[in-house]
């Protein structure tokens, strides 16, 4: 495998969470060159710098297009608001850059299209953030459906619930904003969607329903103003696989702080995850003496790779950050060629027409197919 | 209050629980005279006889016709399959008895609403066996809720599992038969529609979905036969008091026993309940120091009457048997004249009313006003 | 089976529980003669005759010997504080009556030894309150102990927690005089003792330490006394069976309310109990694939007996009273000759000399032989 | 700060876990300078050069004499078995370096206080790799404390349970072996006694007990032999504060992984915590309506410094390995004279002599003064 230059435009949450991330791979899996942390961007040359210096970059730009032109850099790290996506996914990919976006794609399911189509013509690898799929957990809970443990899937339950919008008090910023999104639907849907399409695969109708738990807002300096988007939003739905299920999200969940609680029900017996306790899933098999039989809470170990590759012994726990790790060693792998556990442009478009469907239903009161 | 004379039909589960429930309620309560076990109906003389002994009636008979009519009787139990409870309590009311009658009023909305018309006719007290919400939590989430402890609630999730259907090779009985109701629907929705109405009022518009996760069974001496009822159902719902709220049931779902999962979200916190952990609920409020903030278990105890009548000491555990005898001293109450938590025909007729528009609106595929 | 004719003397907790217990035991299980019951003793003829009225009991009496000695009792029920049982039970042991005494035996080992010889001599049954044992899953764990299902037990840990004496602003009462025994170590030992007792068998040697949390208490009128009771112990074990166990205990344990929490160690697997979750227990066995292995909860259900007897439906839940009831039947059983599980005088005194050890342990700092 | 130049000696699951940290520590913080990872030592020149790839050290060697006496390097990660680290790190401190040592000091007391008088006579800095105390869990318990939250704390309860000696089928190895120190005694009681040590303070008198579940194990081609270690071990305690303790460790506890579980009783309030479930908190005080009082789970988040620094939204889990890096910033920060968290040789040795003293008591069946 050939050593990769990486450049990563911004520098918020999932910027550091990247730069994390190309900083660990090579150490944690011992079987990826150790790339080189060529370039990074930001808004100003000045924090450009600065970051750079901190999160261990050779050169900063204030300038995103000269990093994603620069010809000495293999891949780009994409970090900023989602309204950027486009742009510089599109640029990047067709100055010949592999793309590692974070997620989702776009905020207009348009723009979204014409980022899958810029991948297509490039011909490079044009992957996504989407790091809960990368738990050990969930390979665990794909190889027990593979495996046909708990028999045929014919129904699933997901949540999604956070509580950073909860308090009415806090004042209106960007997220009620229209053109931020519908709210819950986009922002939290994509996450379990993605679950769902590596467990389980594509929805084929879906019926939505969005909720305001706040009307208004304050506003900076006095006043209200009325929200626009939708923090709670639920979606009745029918996979392709003929399982019916249902989707419930609320940012404004008091007391939820990460939690995507996953039910999956099928034939032989039942799976339930909770991602604020990421390390474990409960596993209920109609198995052996009935007497003895009971969801089981399986804690991730070394025979769950590749949690191995951070701790050699089980139950010690690996954290949100490291869920990035696995994922950039499986981009490495797909930029080598190699098989790799992605969701791409290819499939998260899937995502992102799957939520586009929802809100319609959810303005329109009706099913809808996707 | 005057001593009441009961006659018991059905000995069935419920008919015992019942029984149970007349037997001990002075004894736990200490403030209703012991009521007289009068009589038991069965489907025979000679089981009916049986019975009587077994729990404490003083005569028997196998026609239920001559127990309502019995004029030493003032209140009559009905446990028997929910397609008997019209006739019976029609006659019983129609004979000058109080009803006690267990849920759901009926298999077809019609029924239910001729048992409410008789009931109102005879000023009687005609009450319904909605057990759950006896449960000394419930009371306290009442009460949380009227102190505004978790603020106006806009959100509300319901769930109720088991998996008594979940087997694919059980053969094929009588719950798979379209005669006995829509399936999941009627069979469990019941049970959270319960909890509901006594915590957060009606609901106004529904959208709903049903689904099987068997097609077929097997039946008896060979061959398959199509199921008819749906063992799955999911609802969005629209309350009146404008929160929006998820129903999803599932009788086959692998590892759920007595699971009815409920989870309610306000303005300054959150609620989570589950009937098989039934001594405990979860409450988030957004008050105090955001470091120390946290769901807190409360285990129920003296503090929550009426837990102290059973038991002085707290976290001891009331079973599912004790919030019969609950609701049988409400009901005794509430023929006294006094004011009793007690789910009537009144209040029981909105239930199912708001079932049967689910499953209208599941049929027409489109939301449906209640 | 004949049927019983049952005196009662005490009608606080415990007086109550018996109560409802001789109410209910004939219609729960339906194999046994429903009893009468006789008579009641309390410390005034007016309160007897108010809590016989309340309780179903015919006649009333406030002399305990007159109860003992009437001739038209079988059973006497004895839940008077444990320093009136000596007296009492050897009294009615003495007249010729079964005895069901609540635990523990008494406040001095010497007076358990007089109860024991006069068990003994009076050839009748002597069996003790000891309900925690009845609870469906100490059997279903007594089961998965006999089936090798965790191998060879090689380590124990028993804990049991309340809060009663926890807030240090409480008014001294006598359970801080030395009196009423030693503290925790007696008032609360009995109990995990007695599930170590019939999972586990006996102990050999202990080391023992108690530990007073407040010094002194106010006295009502004001002032402050010195406590003289230990609401904390700790007790290191080395079982008969050469299992190393140990005990801690604590009723000044805030937030605890009833816990008592049961960890079994074997060469294949472990077993966990919290009182608190009373219908749950926790399994895990070293079987099958090492990447699916967890800890599983075990509802109970019908298929934990004597479960089925009260409900039919699994993940329902018993409640505390309910144990007492099944307490009654091994009773009844007992009596009439057929095996049963219970406590007795003979098993009770093994109880009574573990506790005296390790009481004299803590005492003198050093290991003491039971 | 000035920038530290890095050698580490060992690339076993320590090893790599320092590796990650010194790679990844001013990315997280960027607020200290990215330390040059010079030179790593392994066994072999071989091992030593492919590491140092995989590792991102700049040089290698076969020989850890030369590193650390290598004039470029400051800071010396010693992270071999712990019969090597006497040796190591006095040389280290001899030479003029600072020492990153991981835990236990030395198989040995006699080591560890030589240890510590090379520390002291060098006047860098000896820090100890105790990474459980850096949890931002344990700053919040030890706020908590702090603020008296709890009140006066009267009673602490230790637990450690793994379960990779528990297959009794498992050949003979040198954990088995006397010259491998006690058993679970030294091999896990570091582990509470650190968070002991940070949250509590030092201990005063202990008696301990240890047990070998399983007396032989099978031997590489064949036969028996005897186990020389204990794989259990309890242990009561008097800590210094005066509360009263009790330490349970078992290395052979099916399934347990990662258990740390530790209860703190105090005057107004409980603490409960599970190292399986890292990113939790269980804290009950006995504070506003009883009816509402219950344990609160807290889960971390960016309240909760530094978890801050590693993520911005709660609830979505620190990781083991990040607790290292979290060690590694504060032991720049105490090279550097600021104040950290920390347990240095000379807080350490408390630890060793507590576990020392645990070990003679065990021996001779009495309790011994720490």
């Amino acid at each position: 495998m050939k050593t990769l230059s990486i450049g990563l435009i911004g520098t918020g949450y999932m910027g550091k969470c990247h730069a994390l991330a190309w900083n660990a791979v090579a150490s944690v899996f011992g079987d990826v060159p150790r790339p080189r942390l060529v370039m990074l961007a930001e808004a100003s040359q000045e924090l450009a710098e600065r970051k750079a210096q901190e999160l261990g970059f050779e050169r900063a730009t204030g300038d995103w297009r000269a990093l994603v032109n620069d010809p000495g850099i293999d891949v780009v790290s994409i970090t900023t608001p989602n309204a950027f996506h486009p742009d510089m996914a599109i640029a990047a990919l067709e100055a010949g850059k592999h793309v590692w976006c974070e997620k989702p794609m776009a905020t207009r399911l348009a723009d979204a299209e014409r980022m899958l189509a810029a991948a297509r013509a490039s011909g490079k690898v044009a992957a996504l953030g989407y790091n809960y799929i990368q738990n050990p957990v969930m390979r665990l809970i794909r190889r027990i459906l593979d495996e046909g443990q708990i028999g045929r899937v014919n129904h699933v339950r997901l949540e999604m619930d956070e509580d950073f919008m909860a308090n009415a008090d806090d004042l209106f910023y960007w997220k009620s904003e229209a053109s931020s999104g519908h709210g819950a639907l986009d922002d939290f849907g994509v996450h379990p969607l993605s679950l769902l399409w590596v467990l389980l695969g594509g929805v084929r109708r879906v019926c939505g329903h969005m909720a305001k738990p706040y009307a208004e807002r304050p506003v900076q300096g006095g006043g209200r103003r009325a929200v626009e988007t939708y923090d709670i939003a639920t979606v009745l739905m029918e996979l392709e696989s003929g399982a019916s299920g249902v989707l419930a999200l609320n940012r404004s969940a008091w007391g939820r702080k990460g939690r995507i609680f996953v039910q999956i029900f099928g034939s032989n017996g039942t799976i339930v995850y909770d991602q604020e306790r990421m390390n474990e899933v409960q596993l209920y098999t109609a198995d052996g003496a009935k007497e003895a039989q009971g969801f089981r809470t399986i804690l991730t170990g070394p025979q769950h790779p590749p949690y191995d590759k951070f701790i050699p012994a089980p139950g010690h726990g690996l954290g949100f950050n490291d869920l990035k790790i696995i994922e950039c060693r499986e981009l490495m792998r797909r930029i080598a060629g190699e098989k790799a556990h992605l969701i791409d442009f290819e499939d998260g478009i899937r995502i992102e027409r799957t939520i586009d469907a929802m809100a319609r239903s959810a303005h329109e009161g009706r099913w809808v197919e996707v």
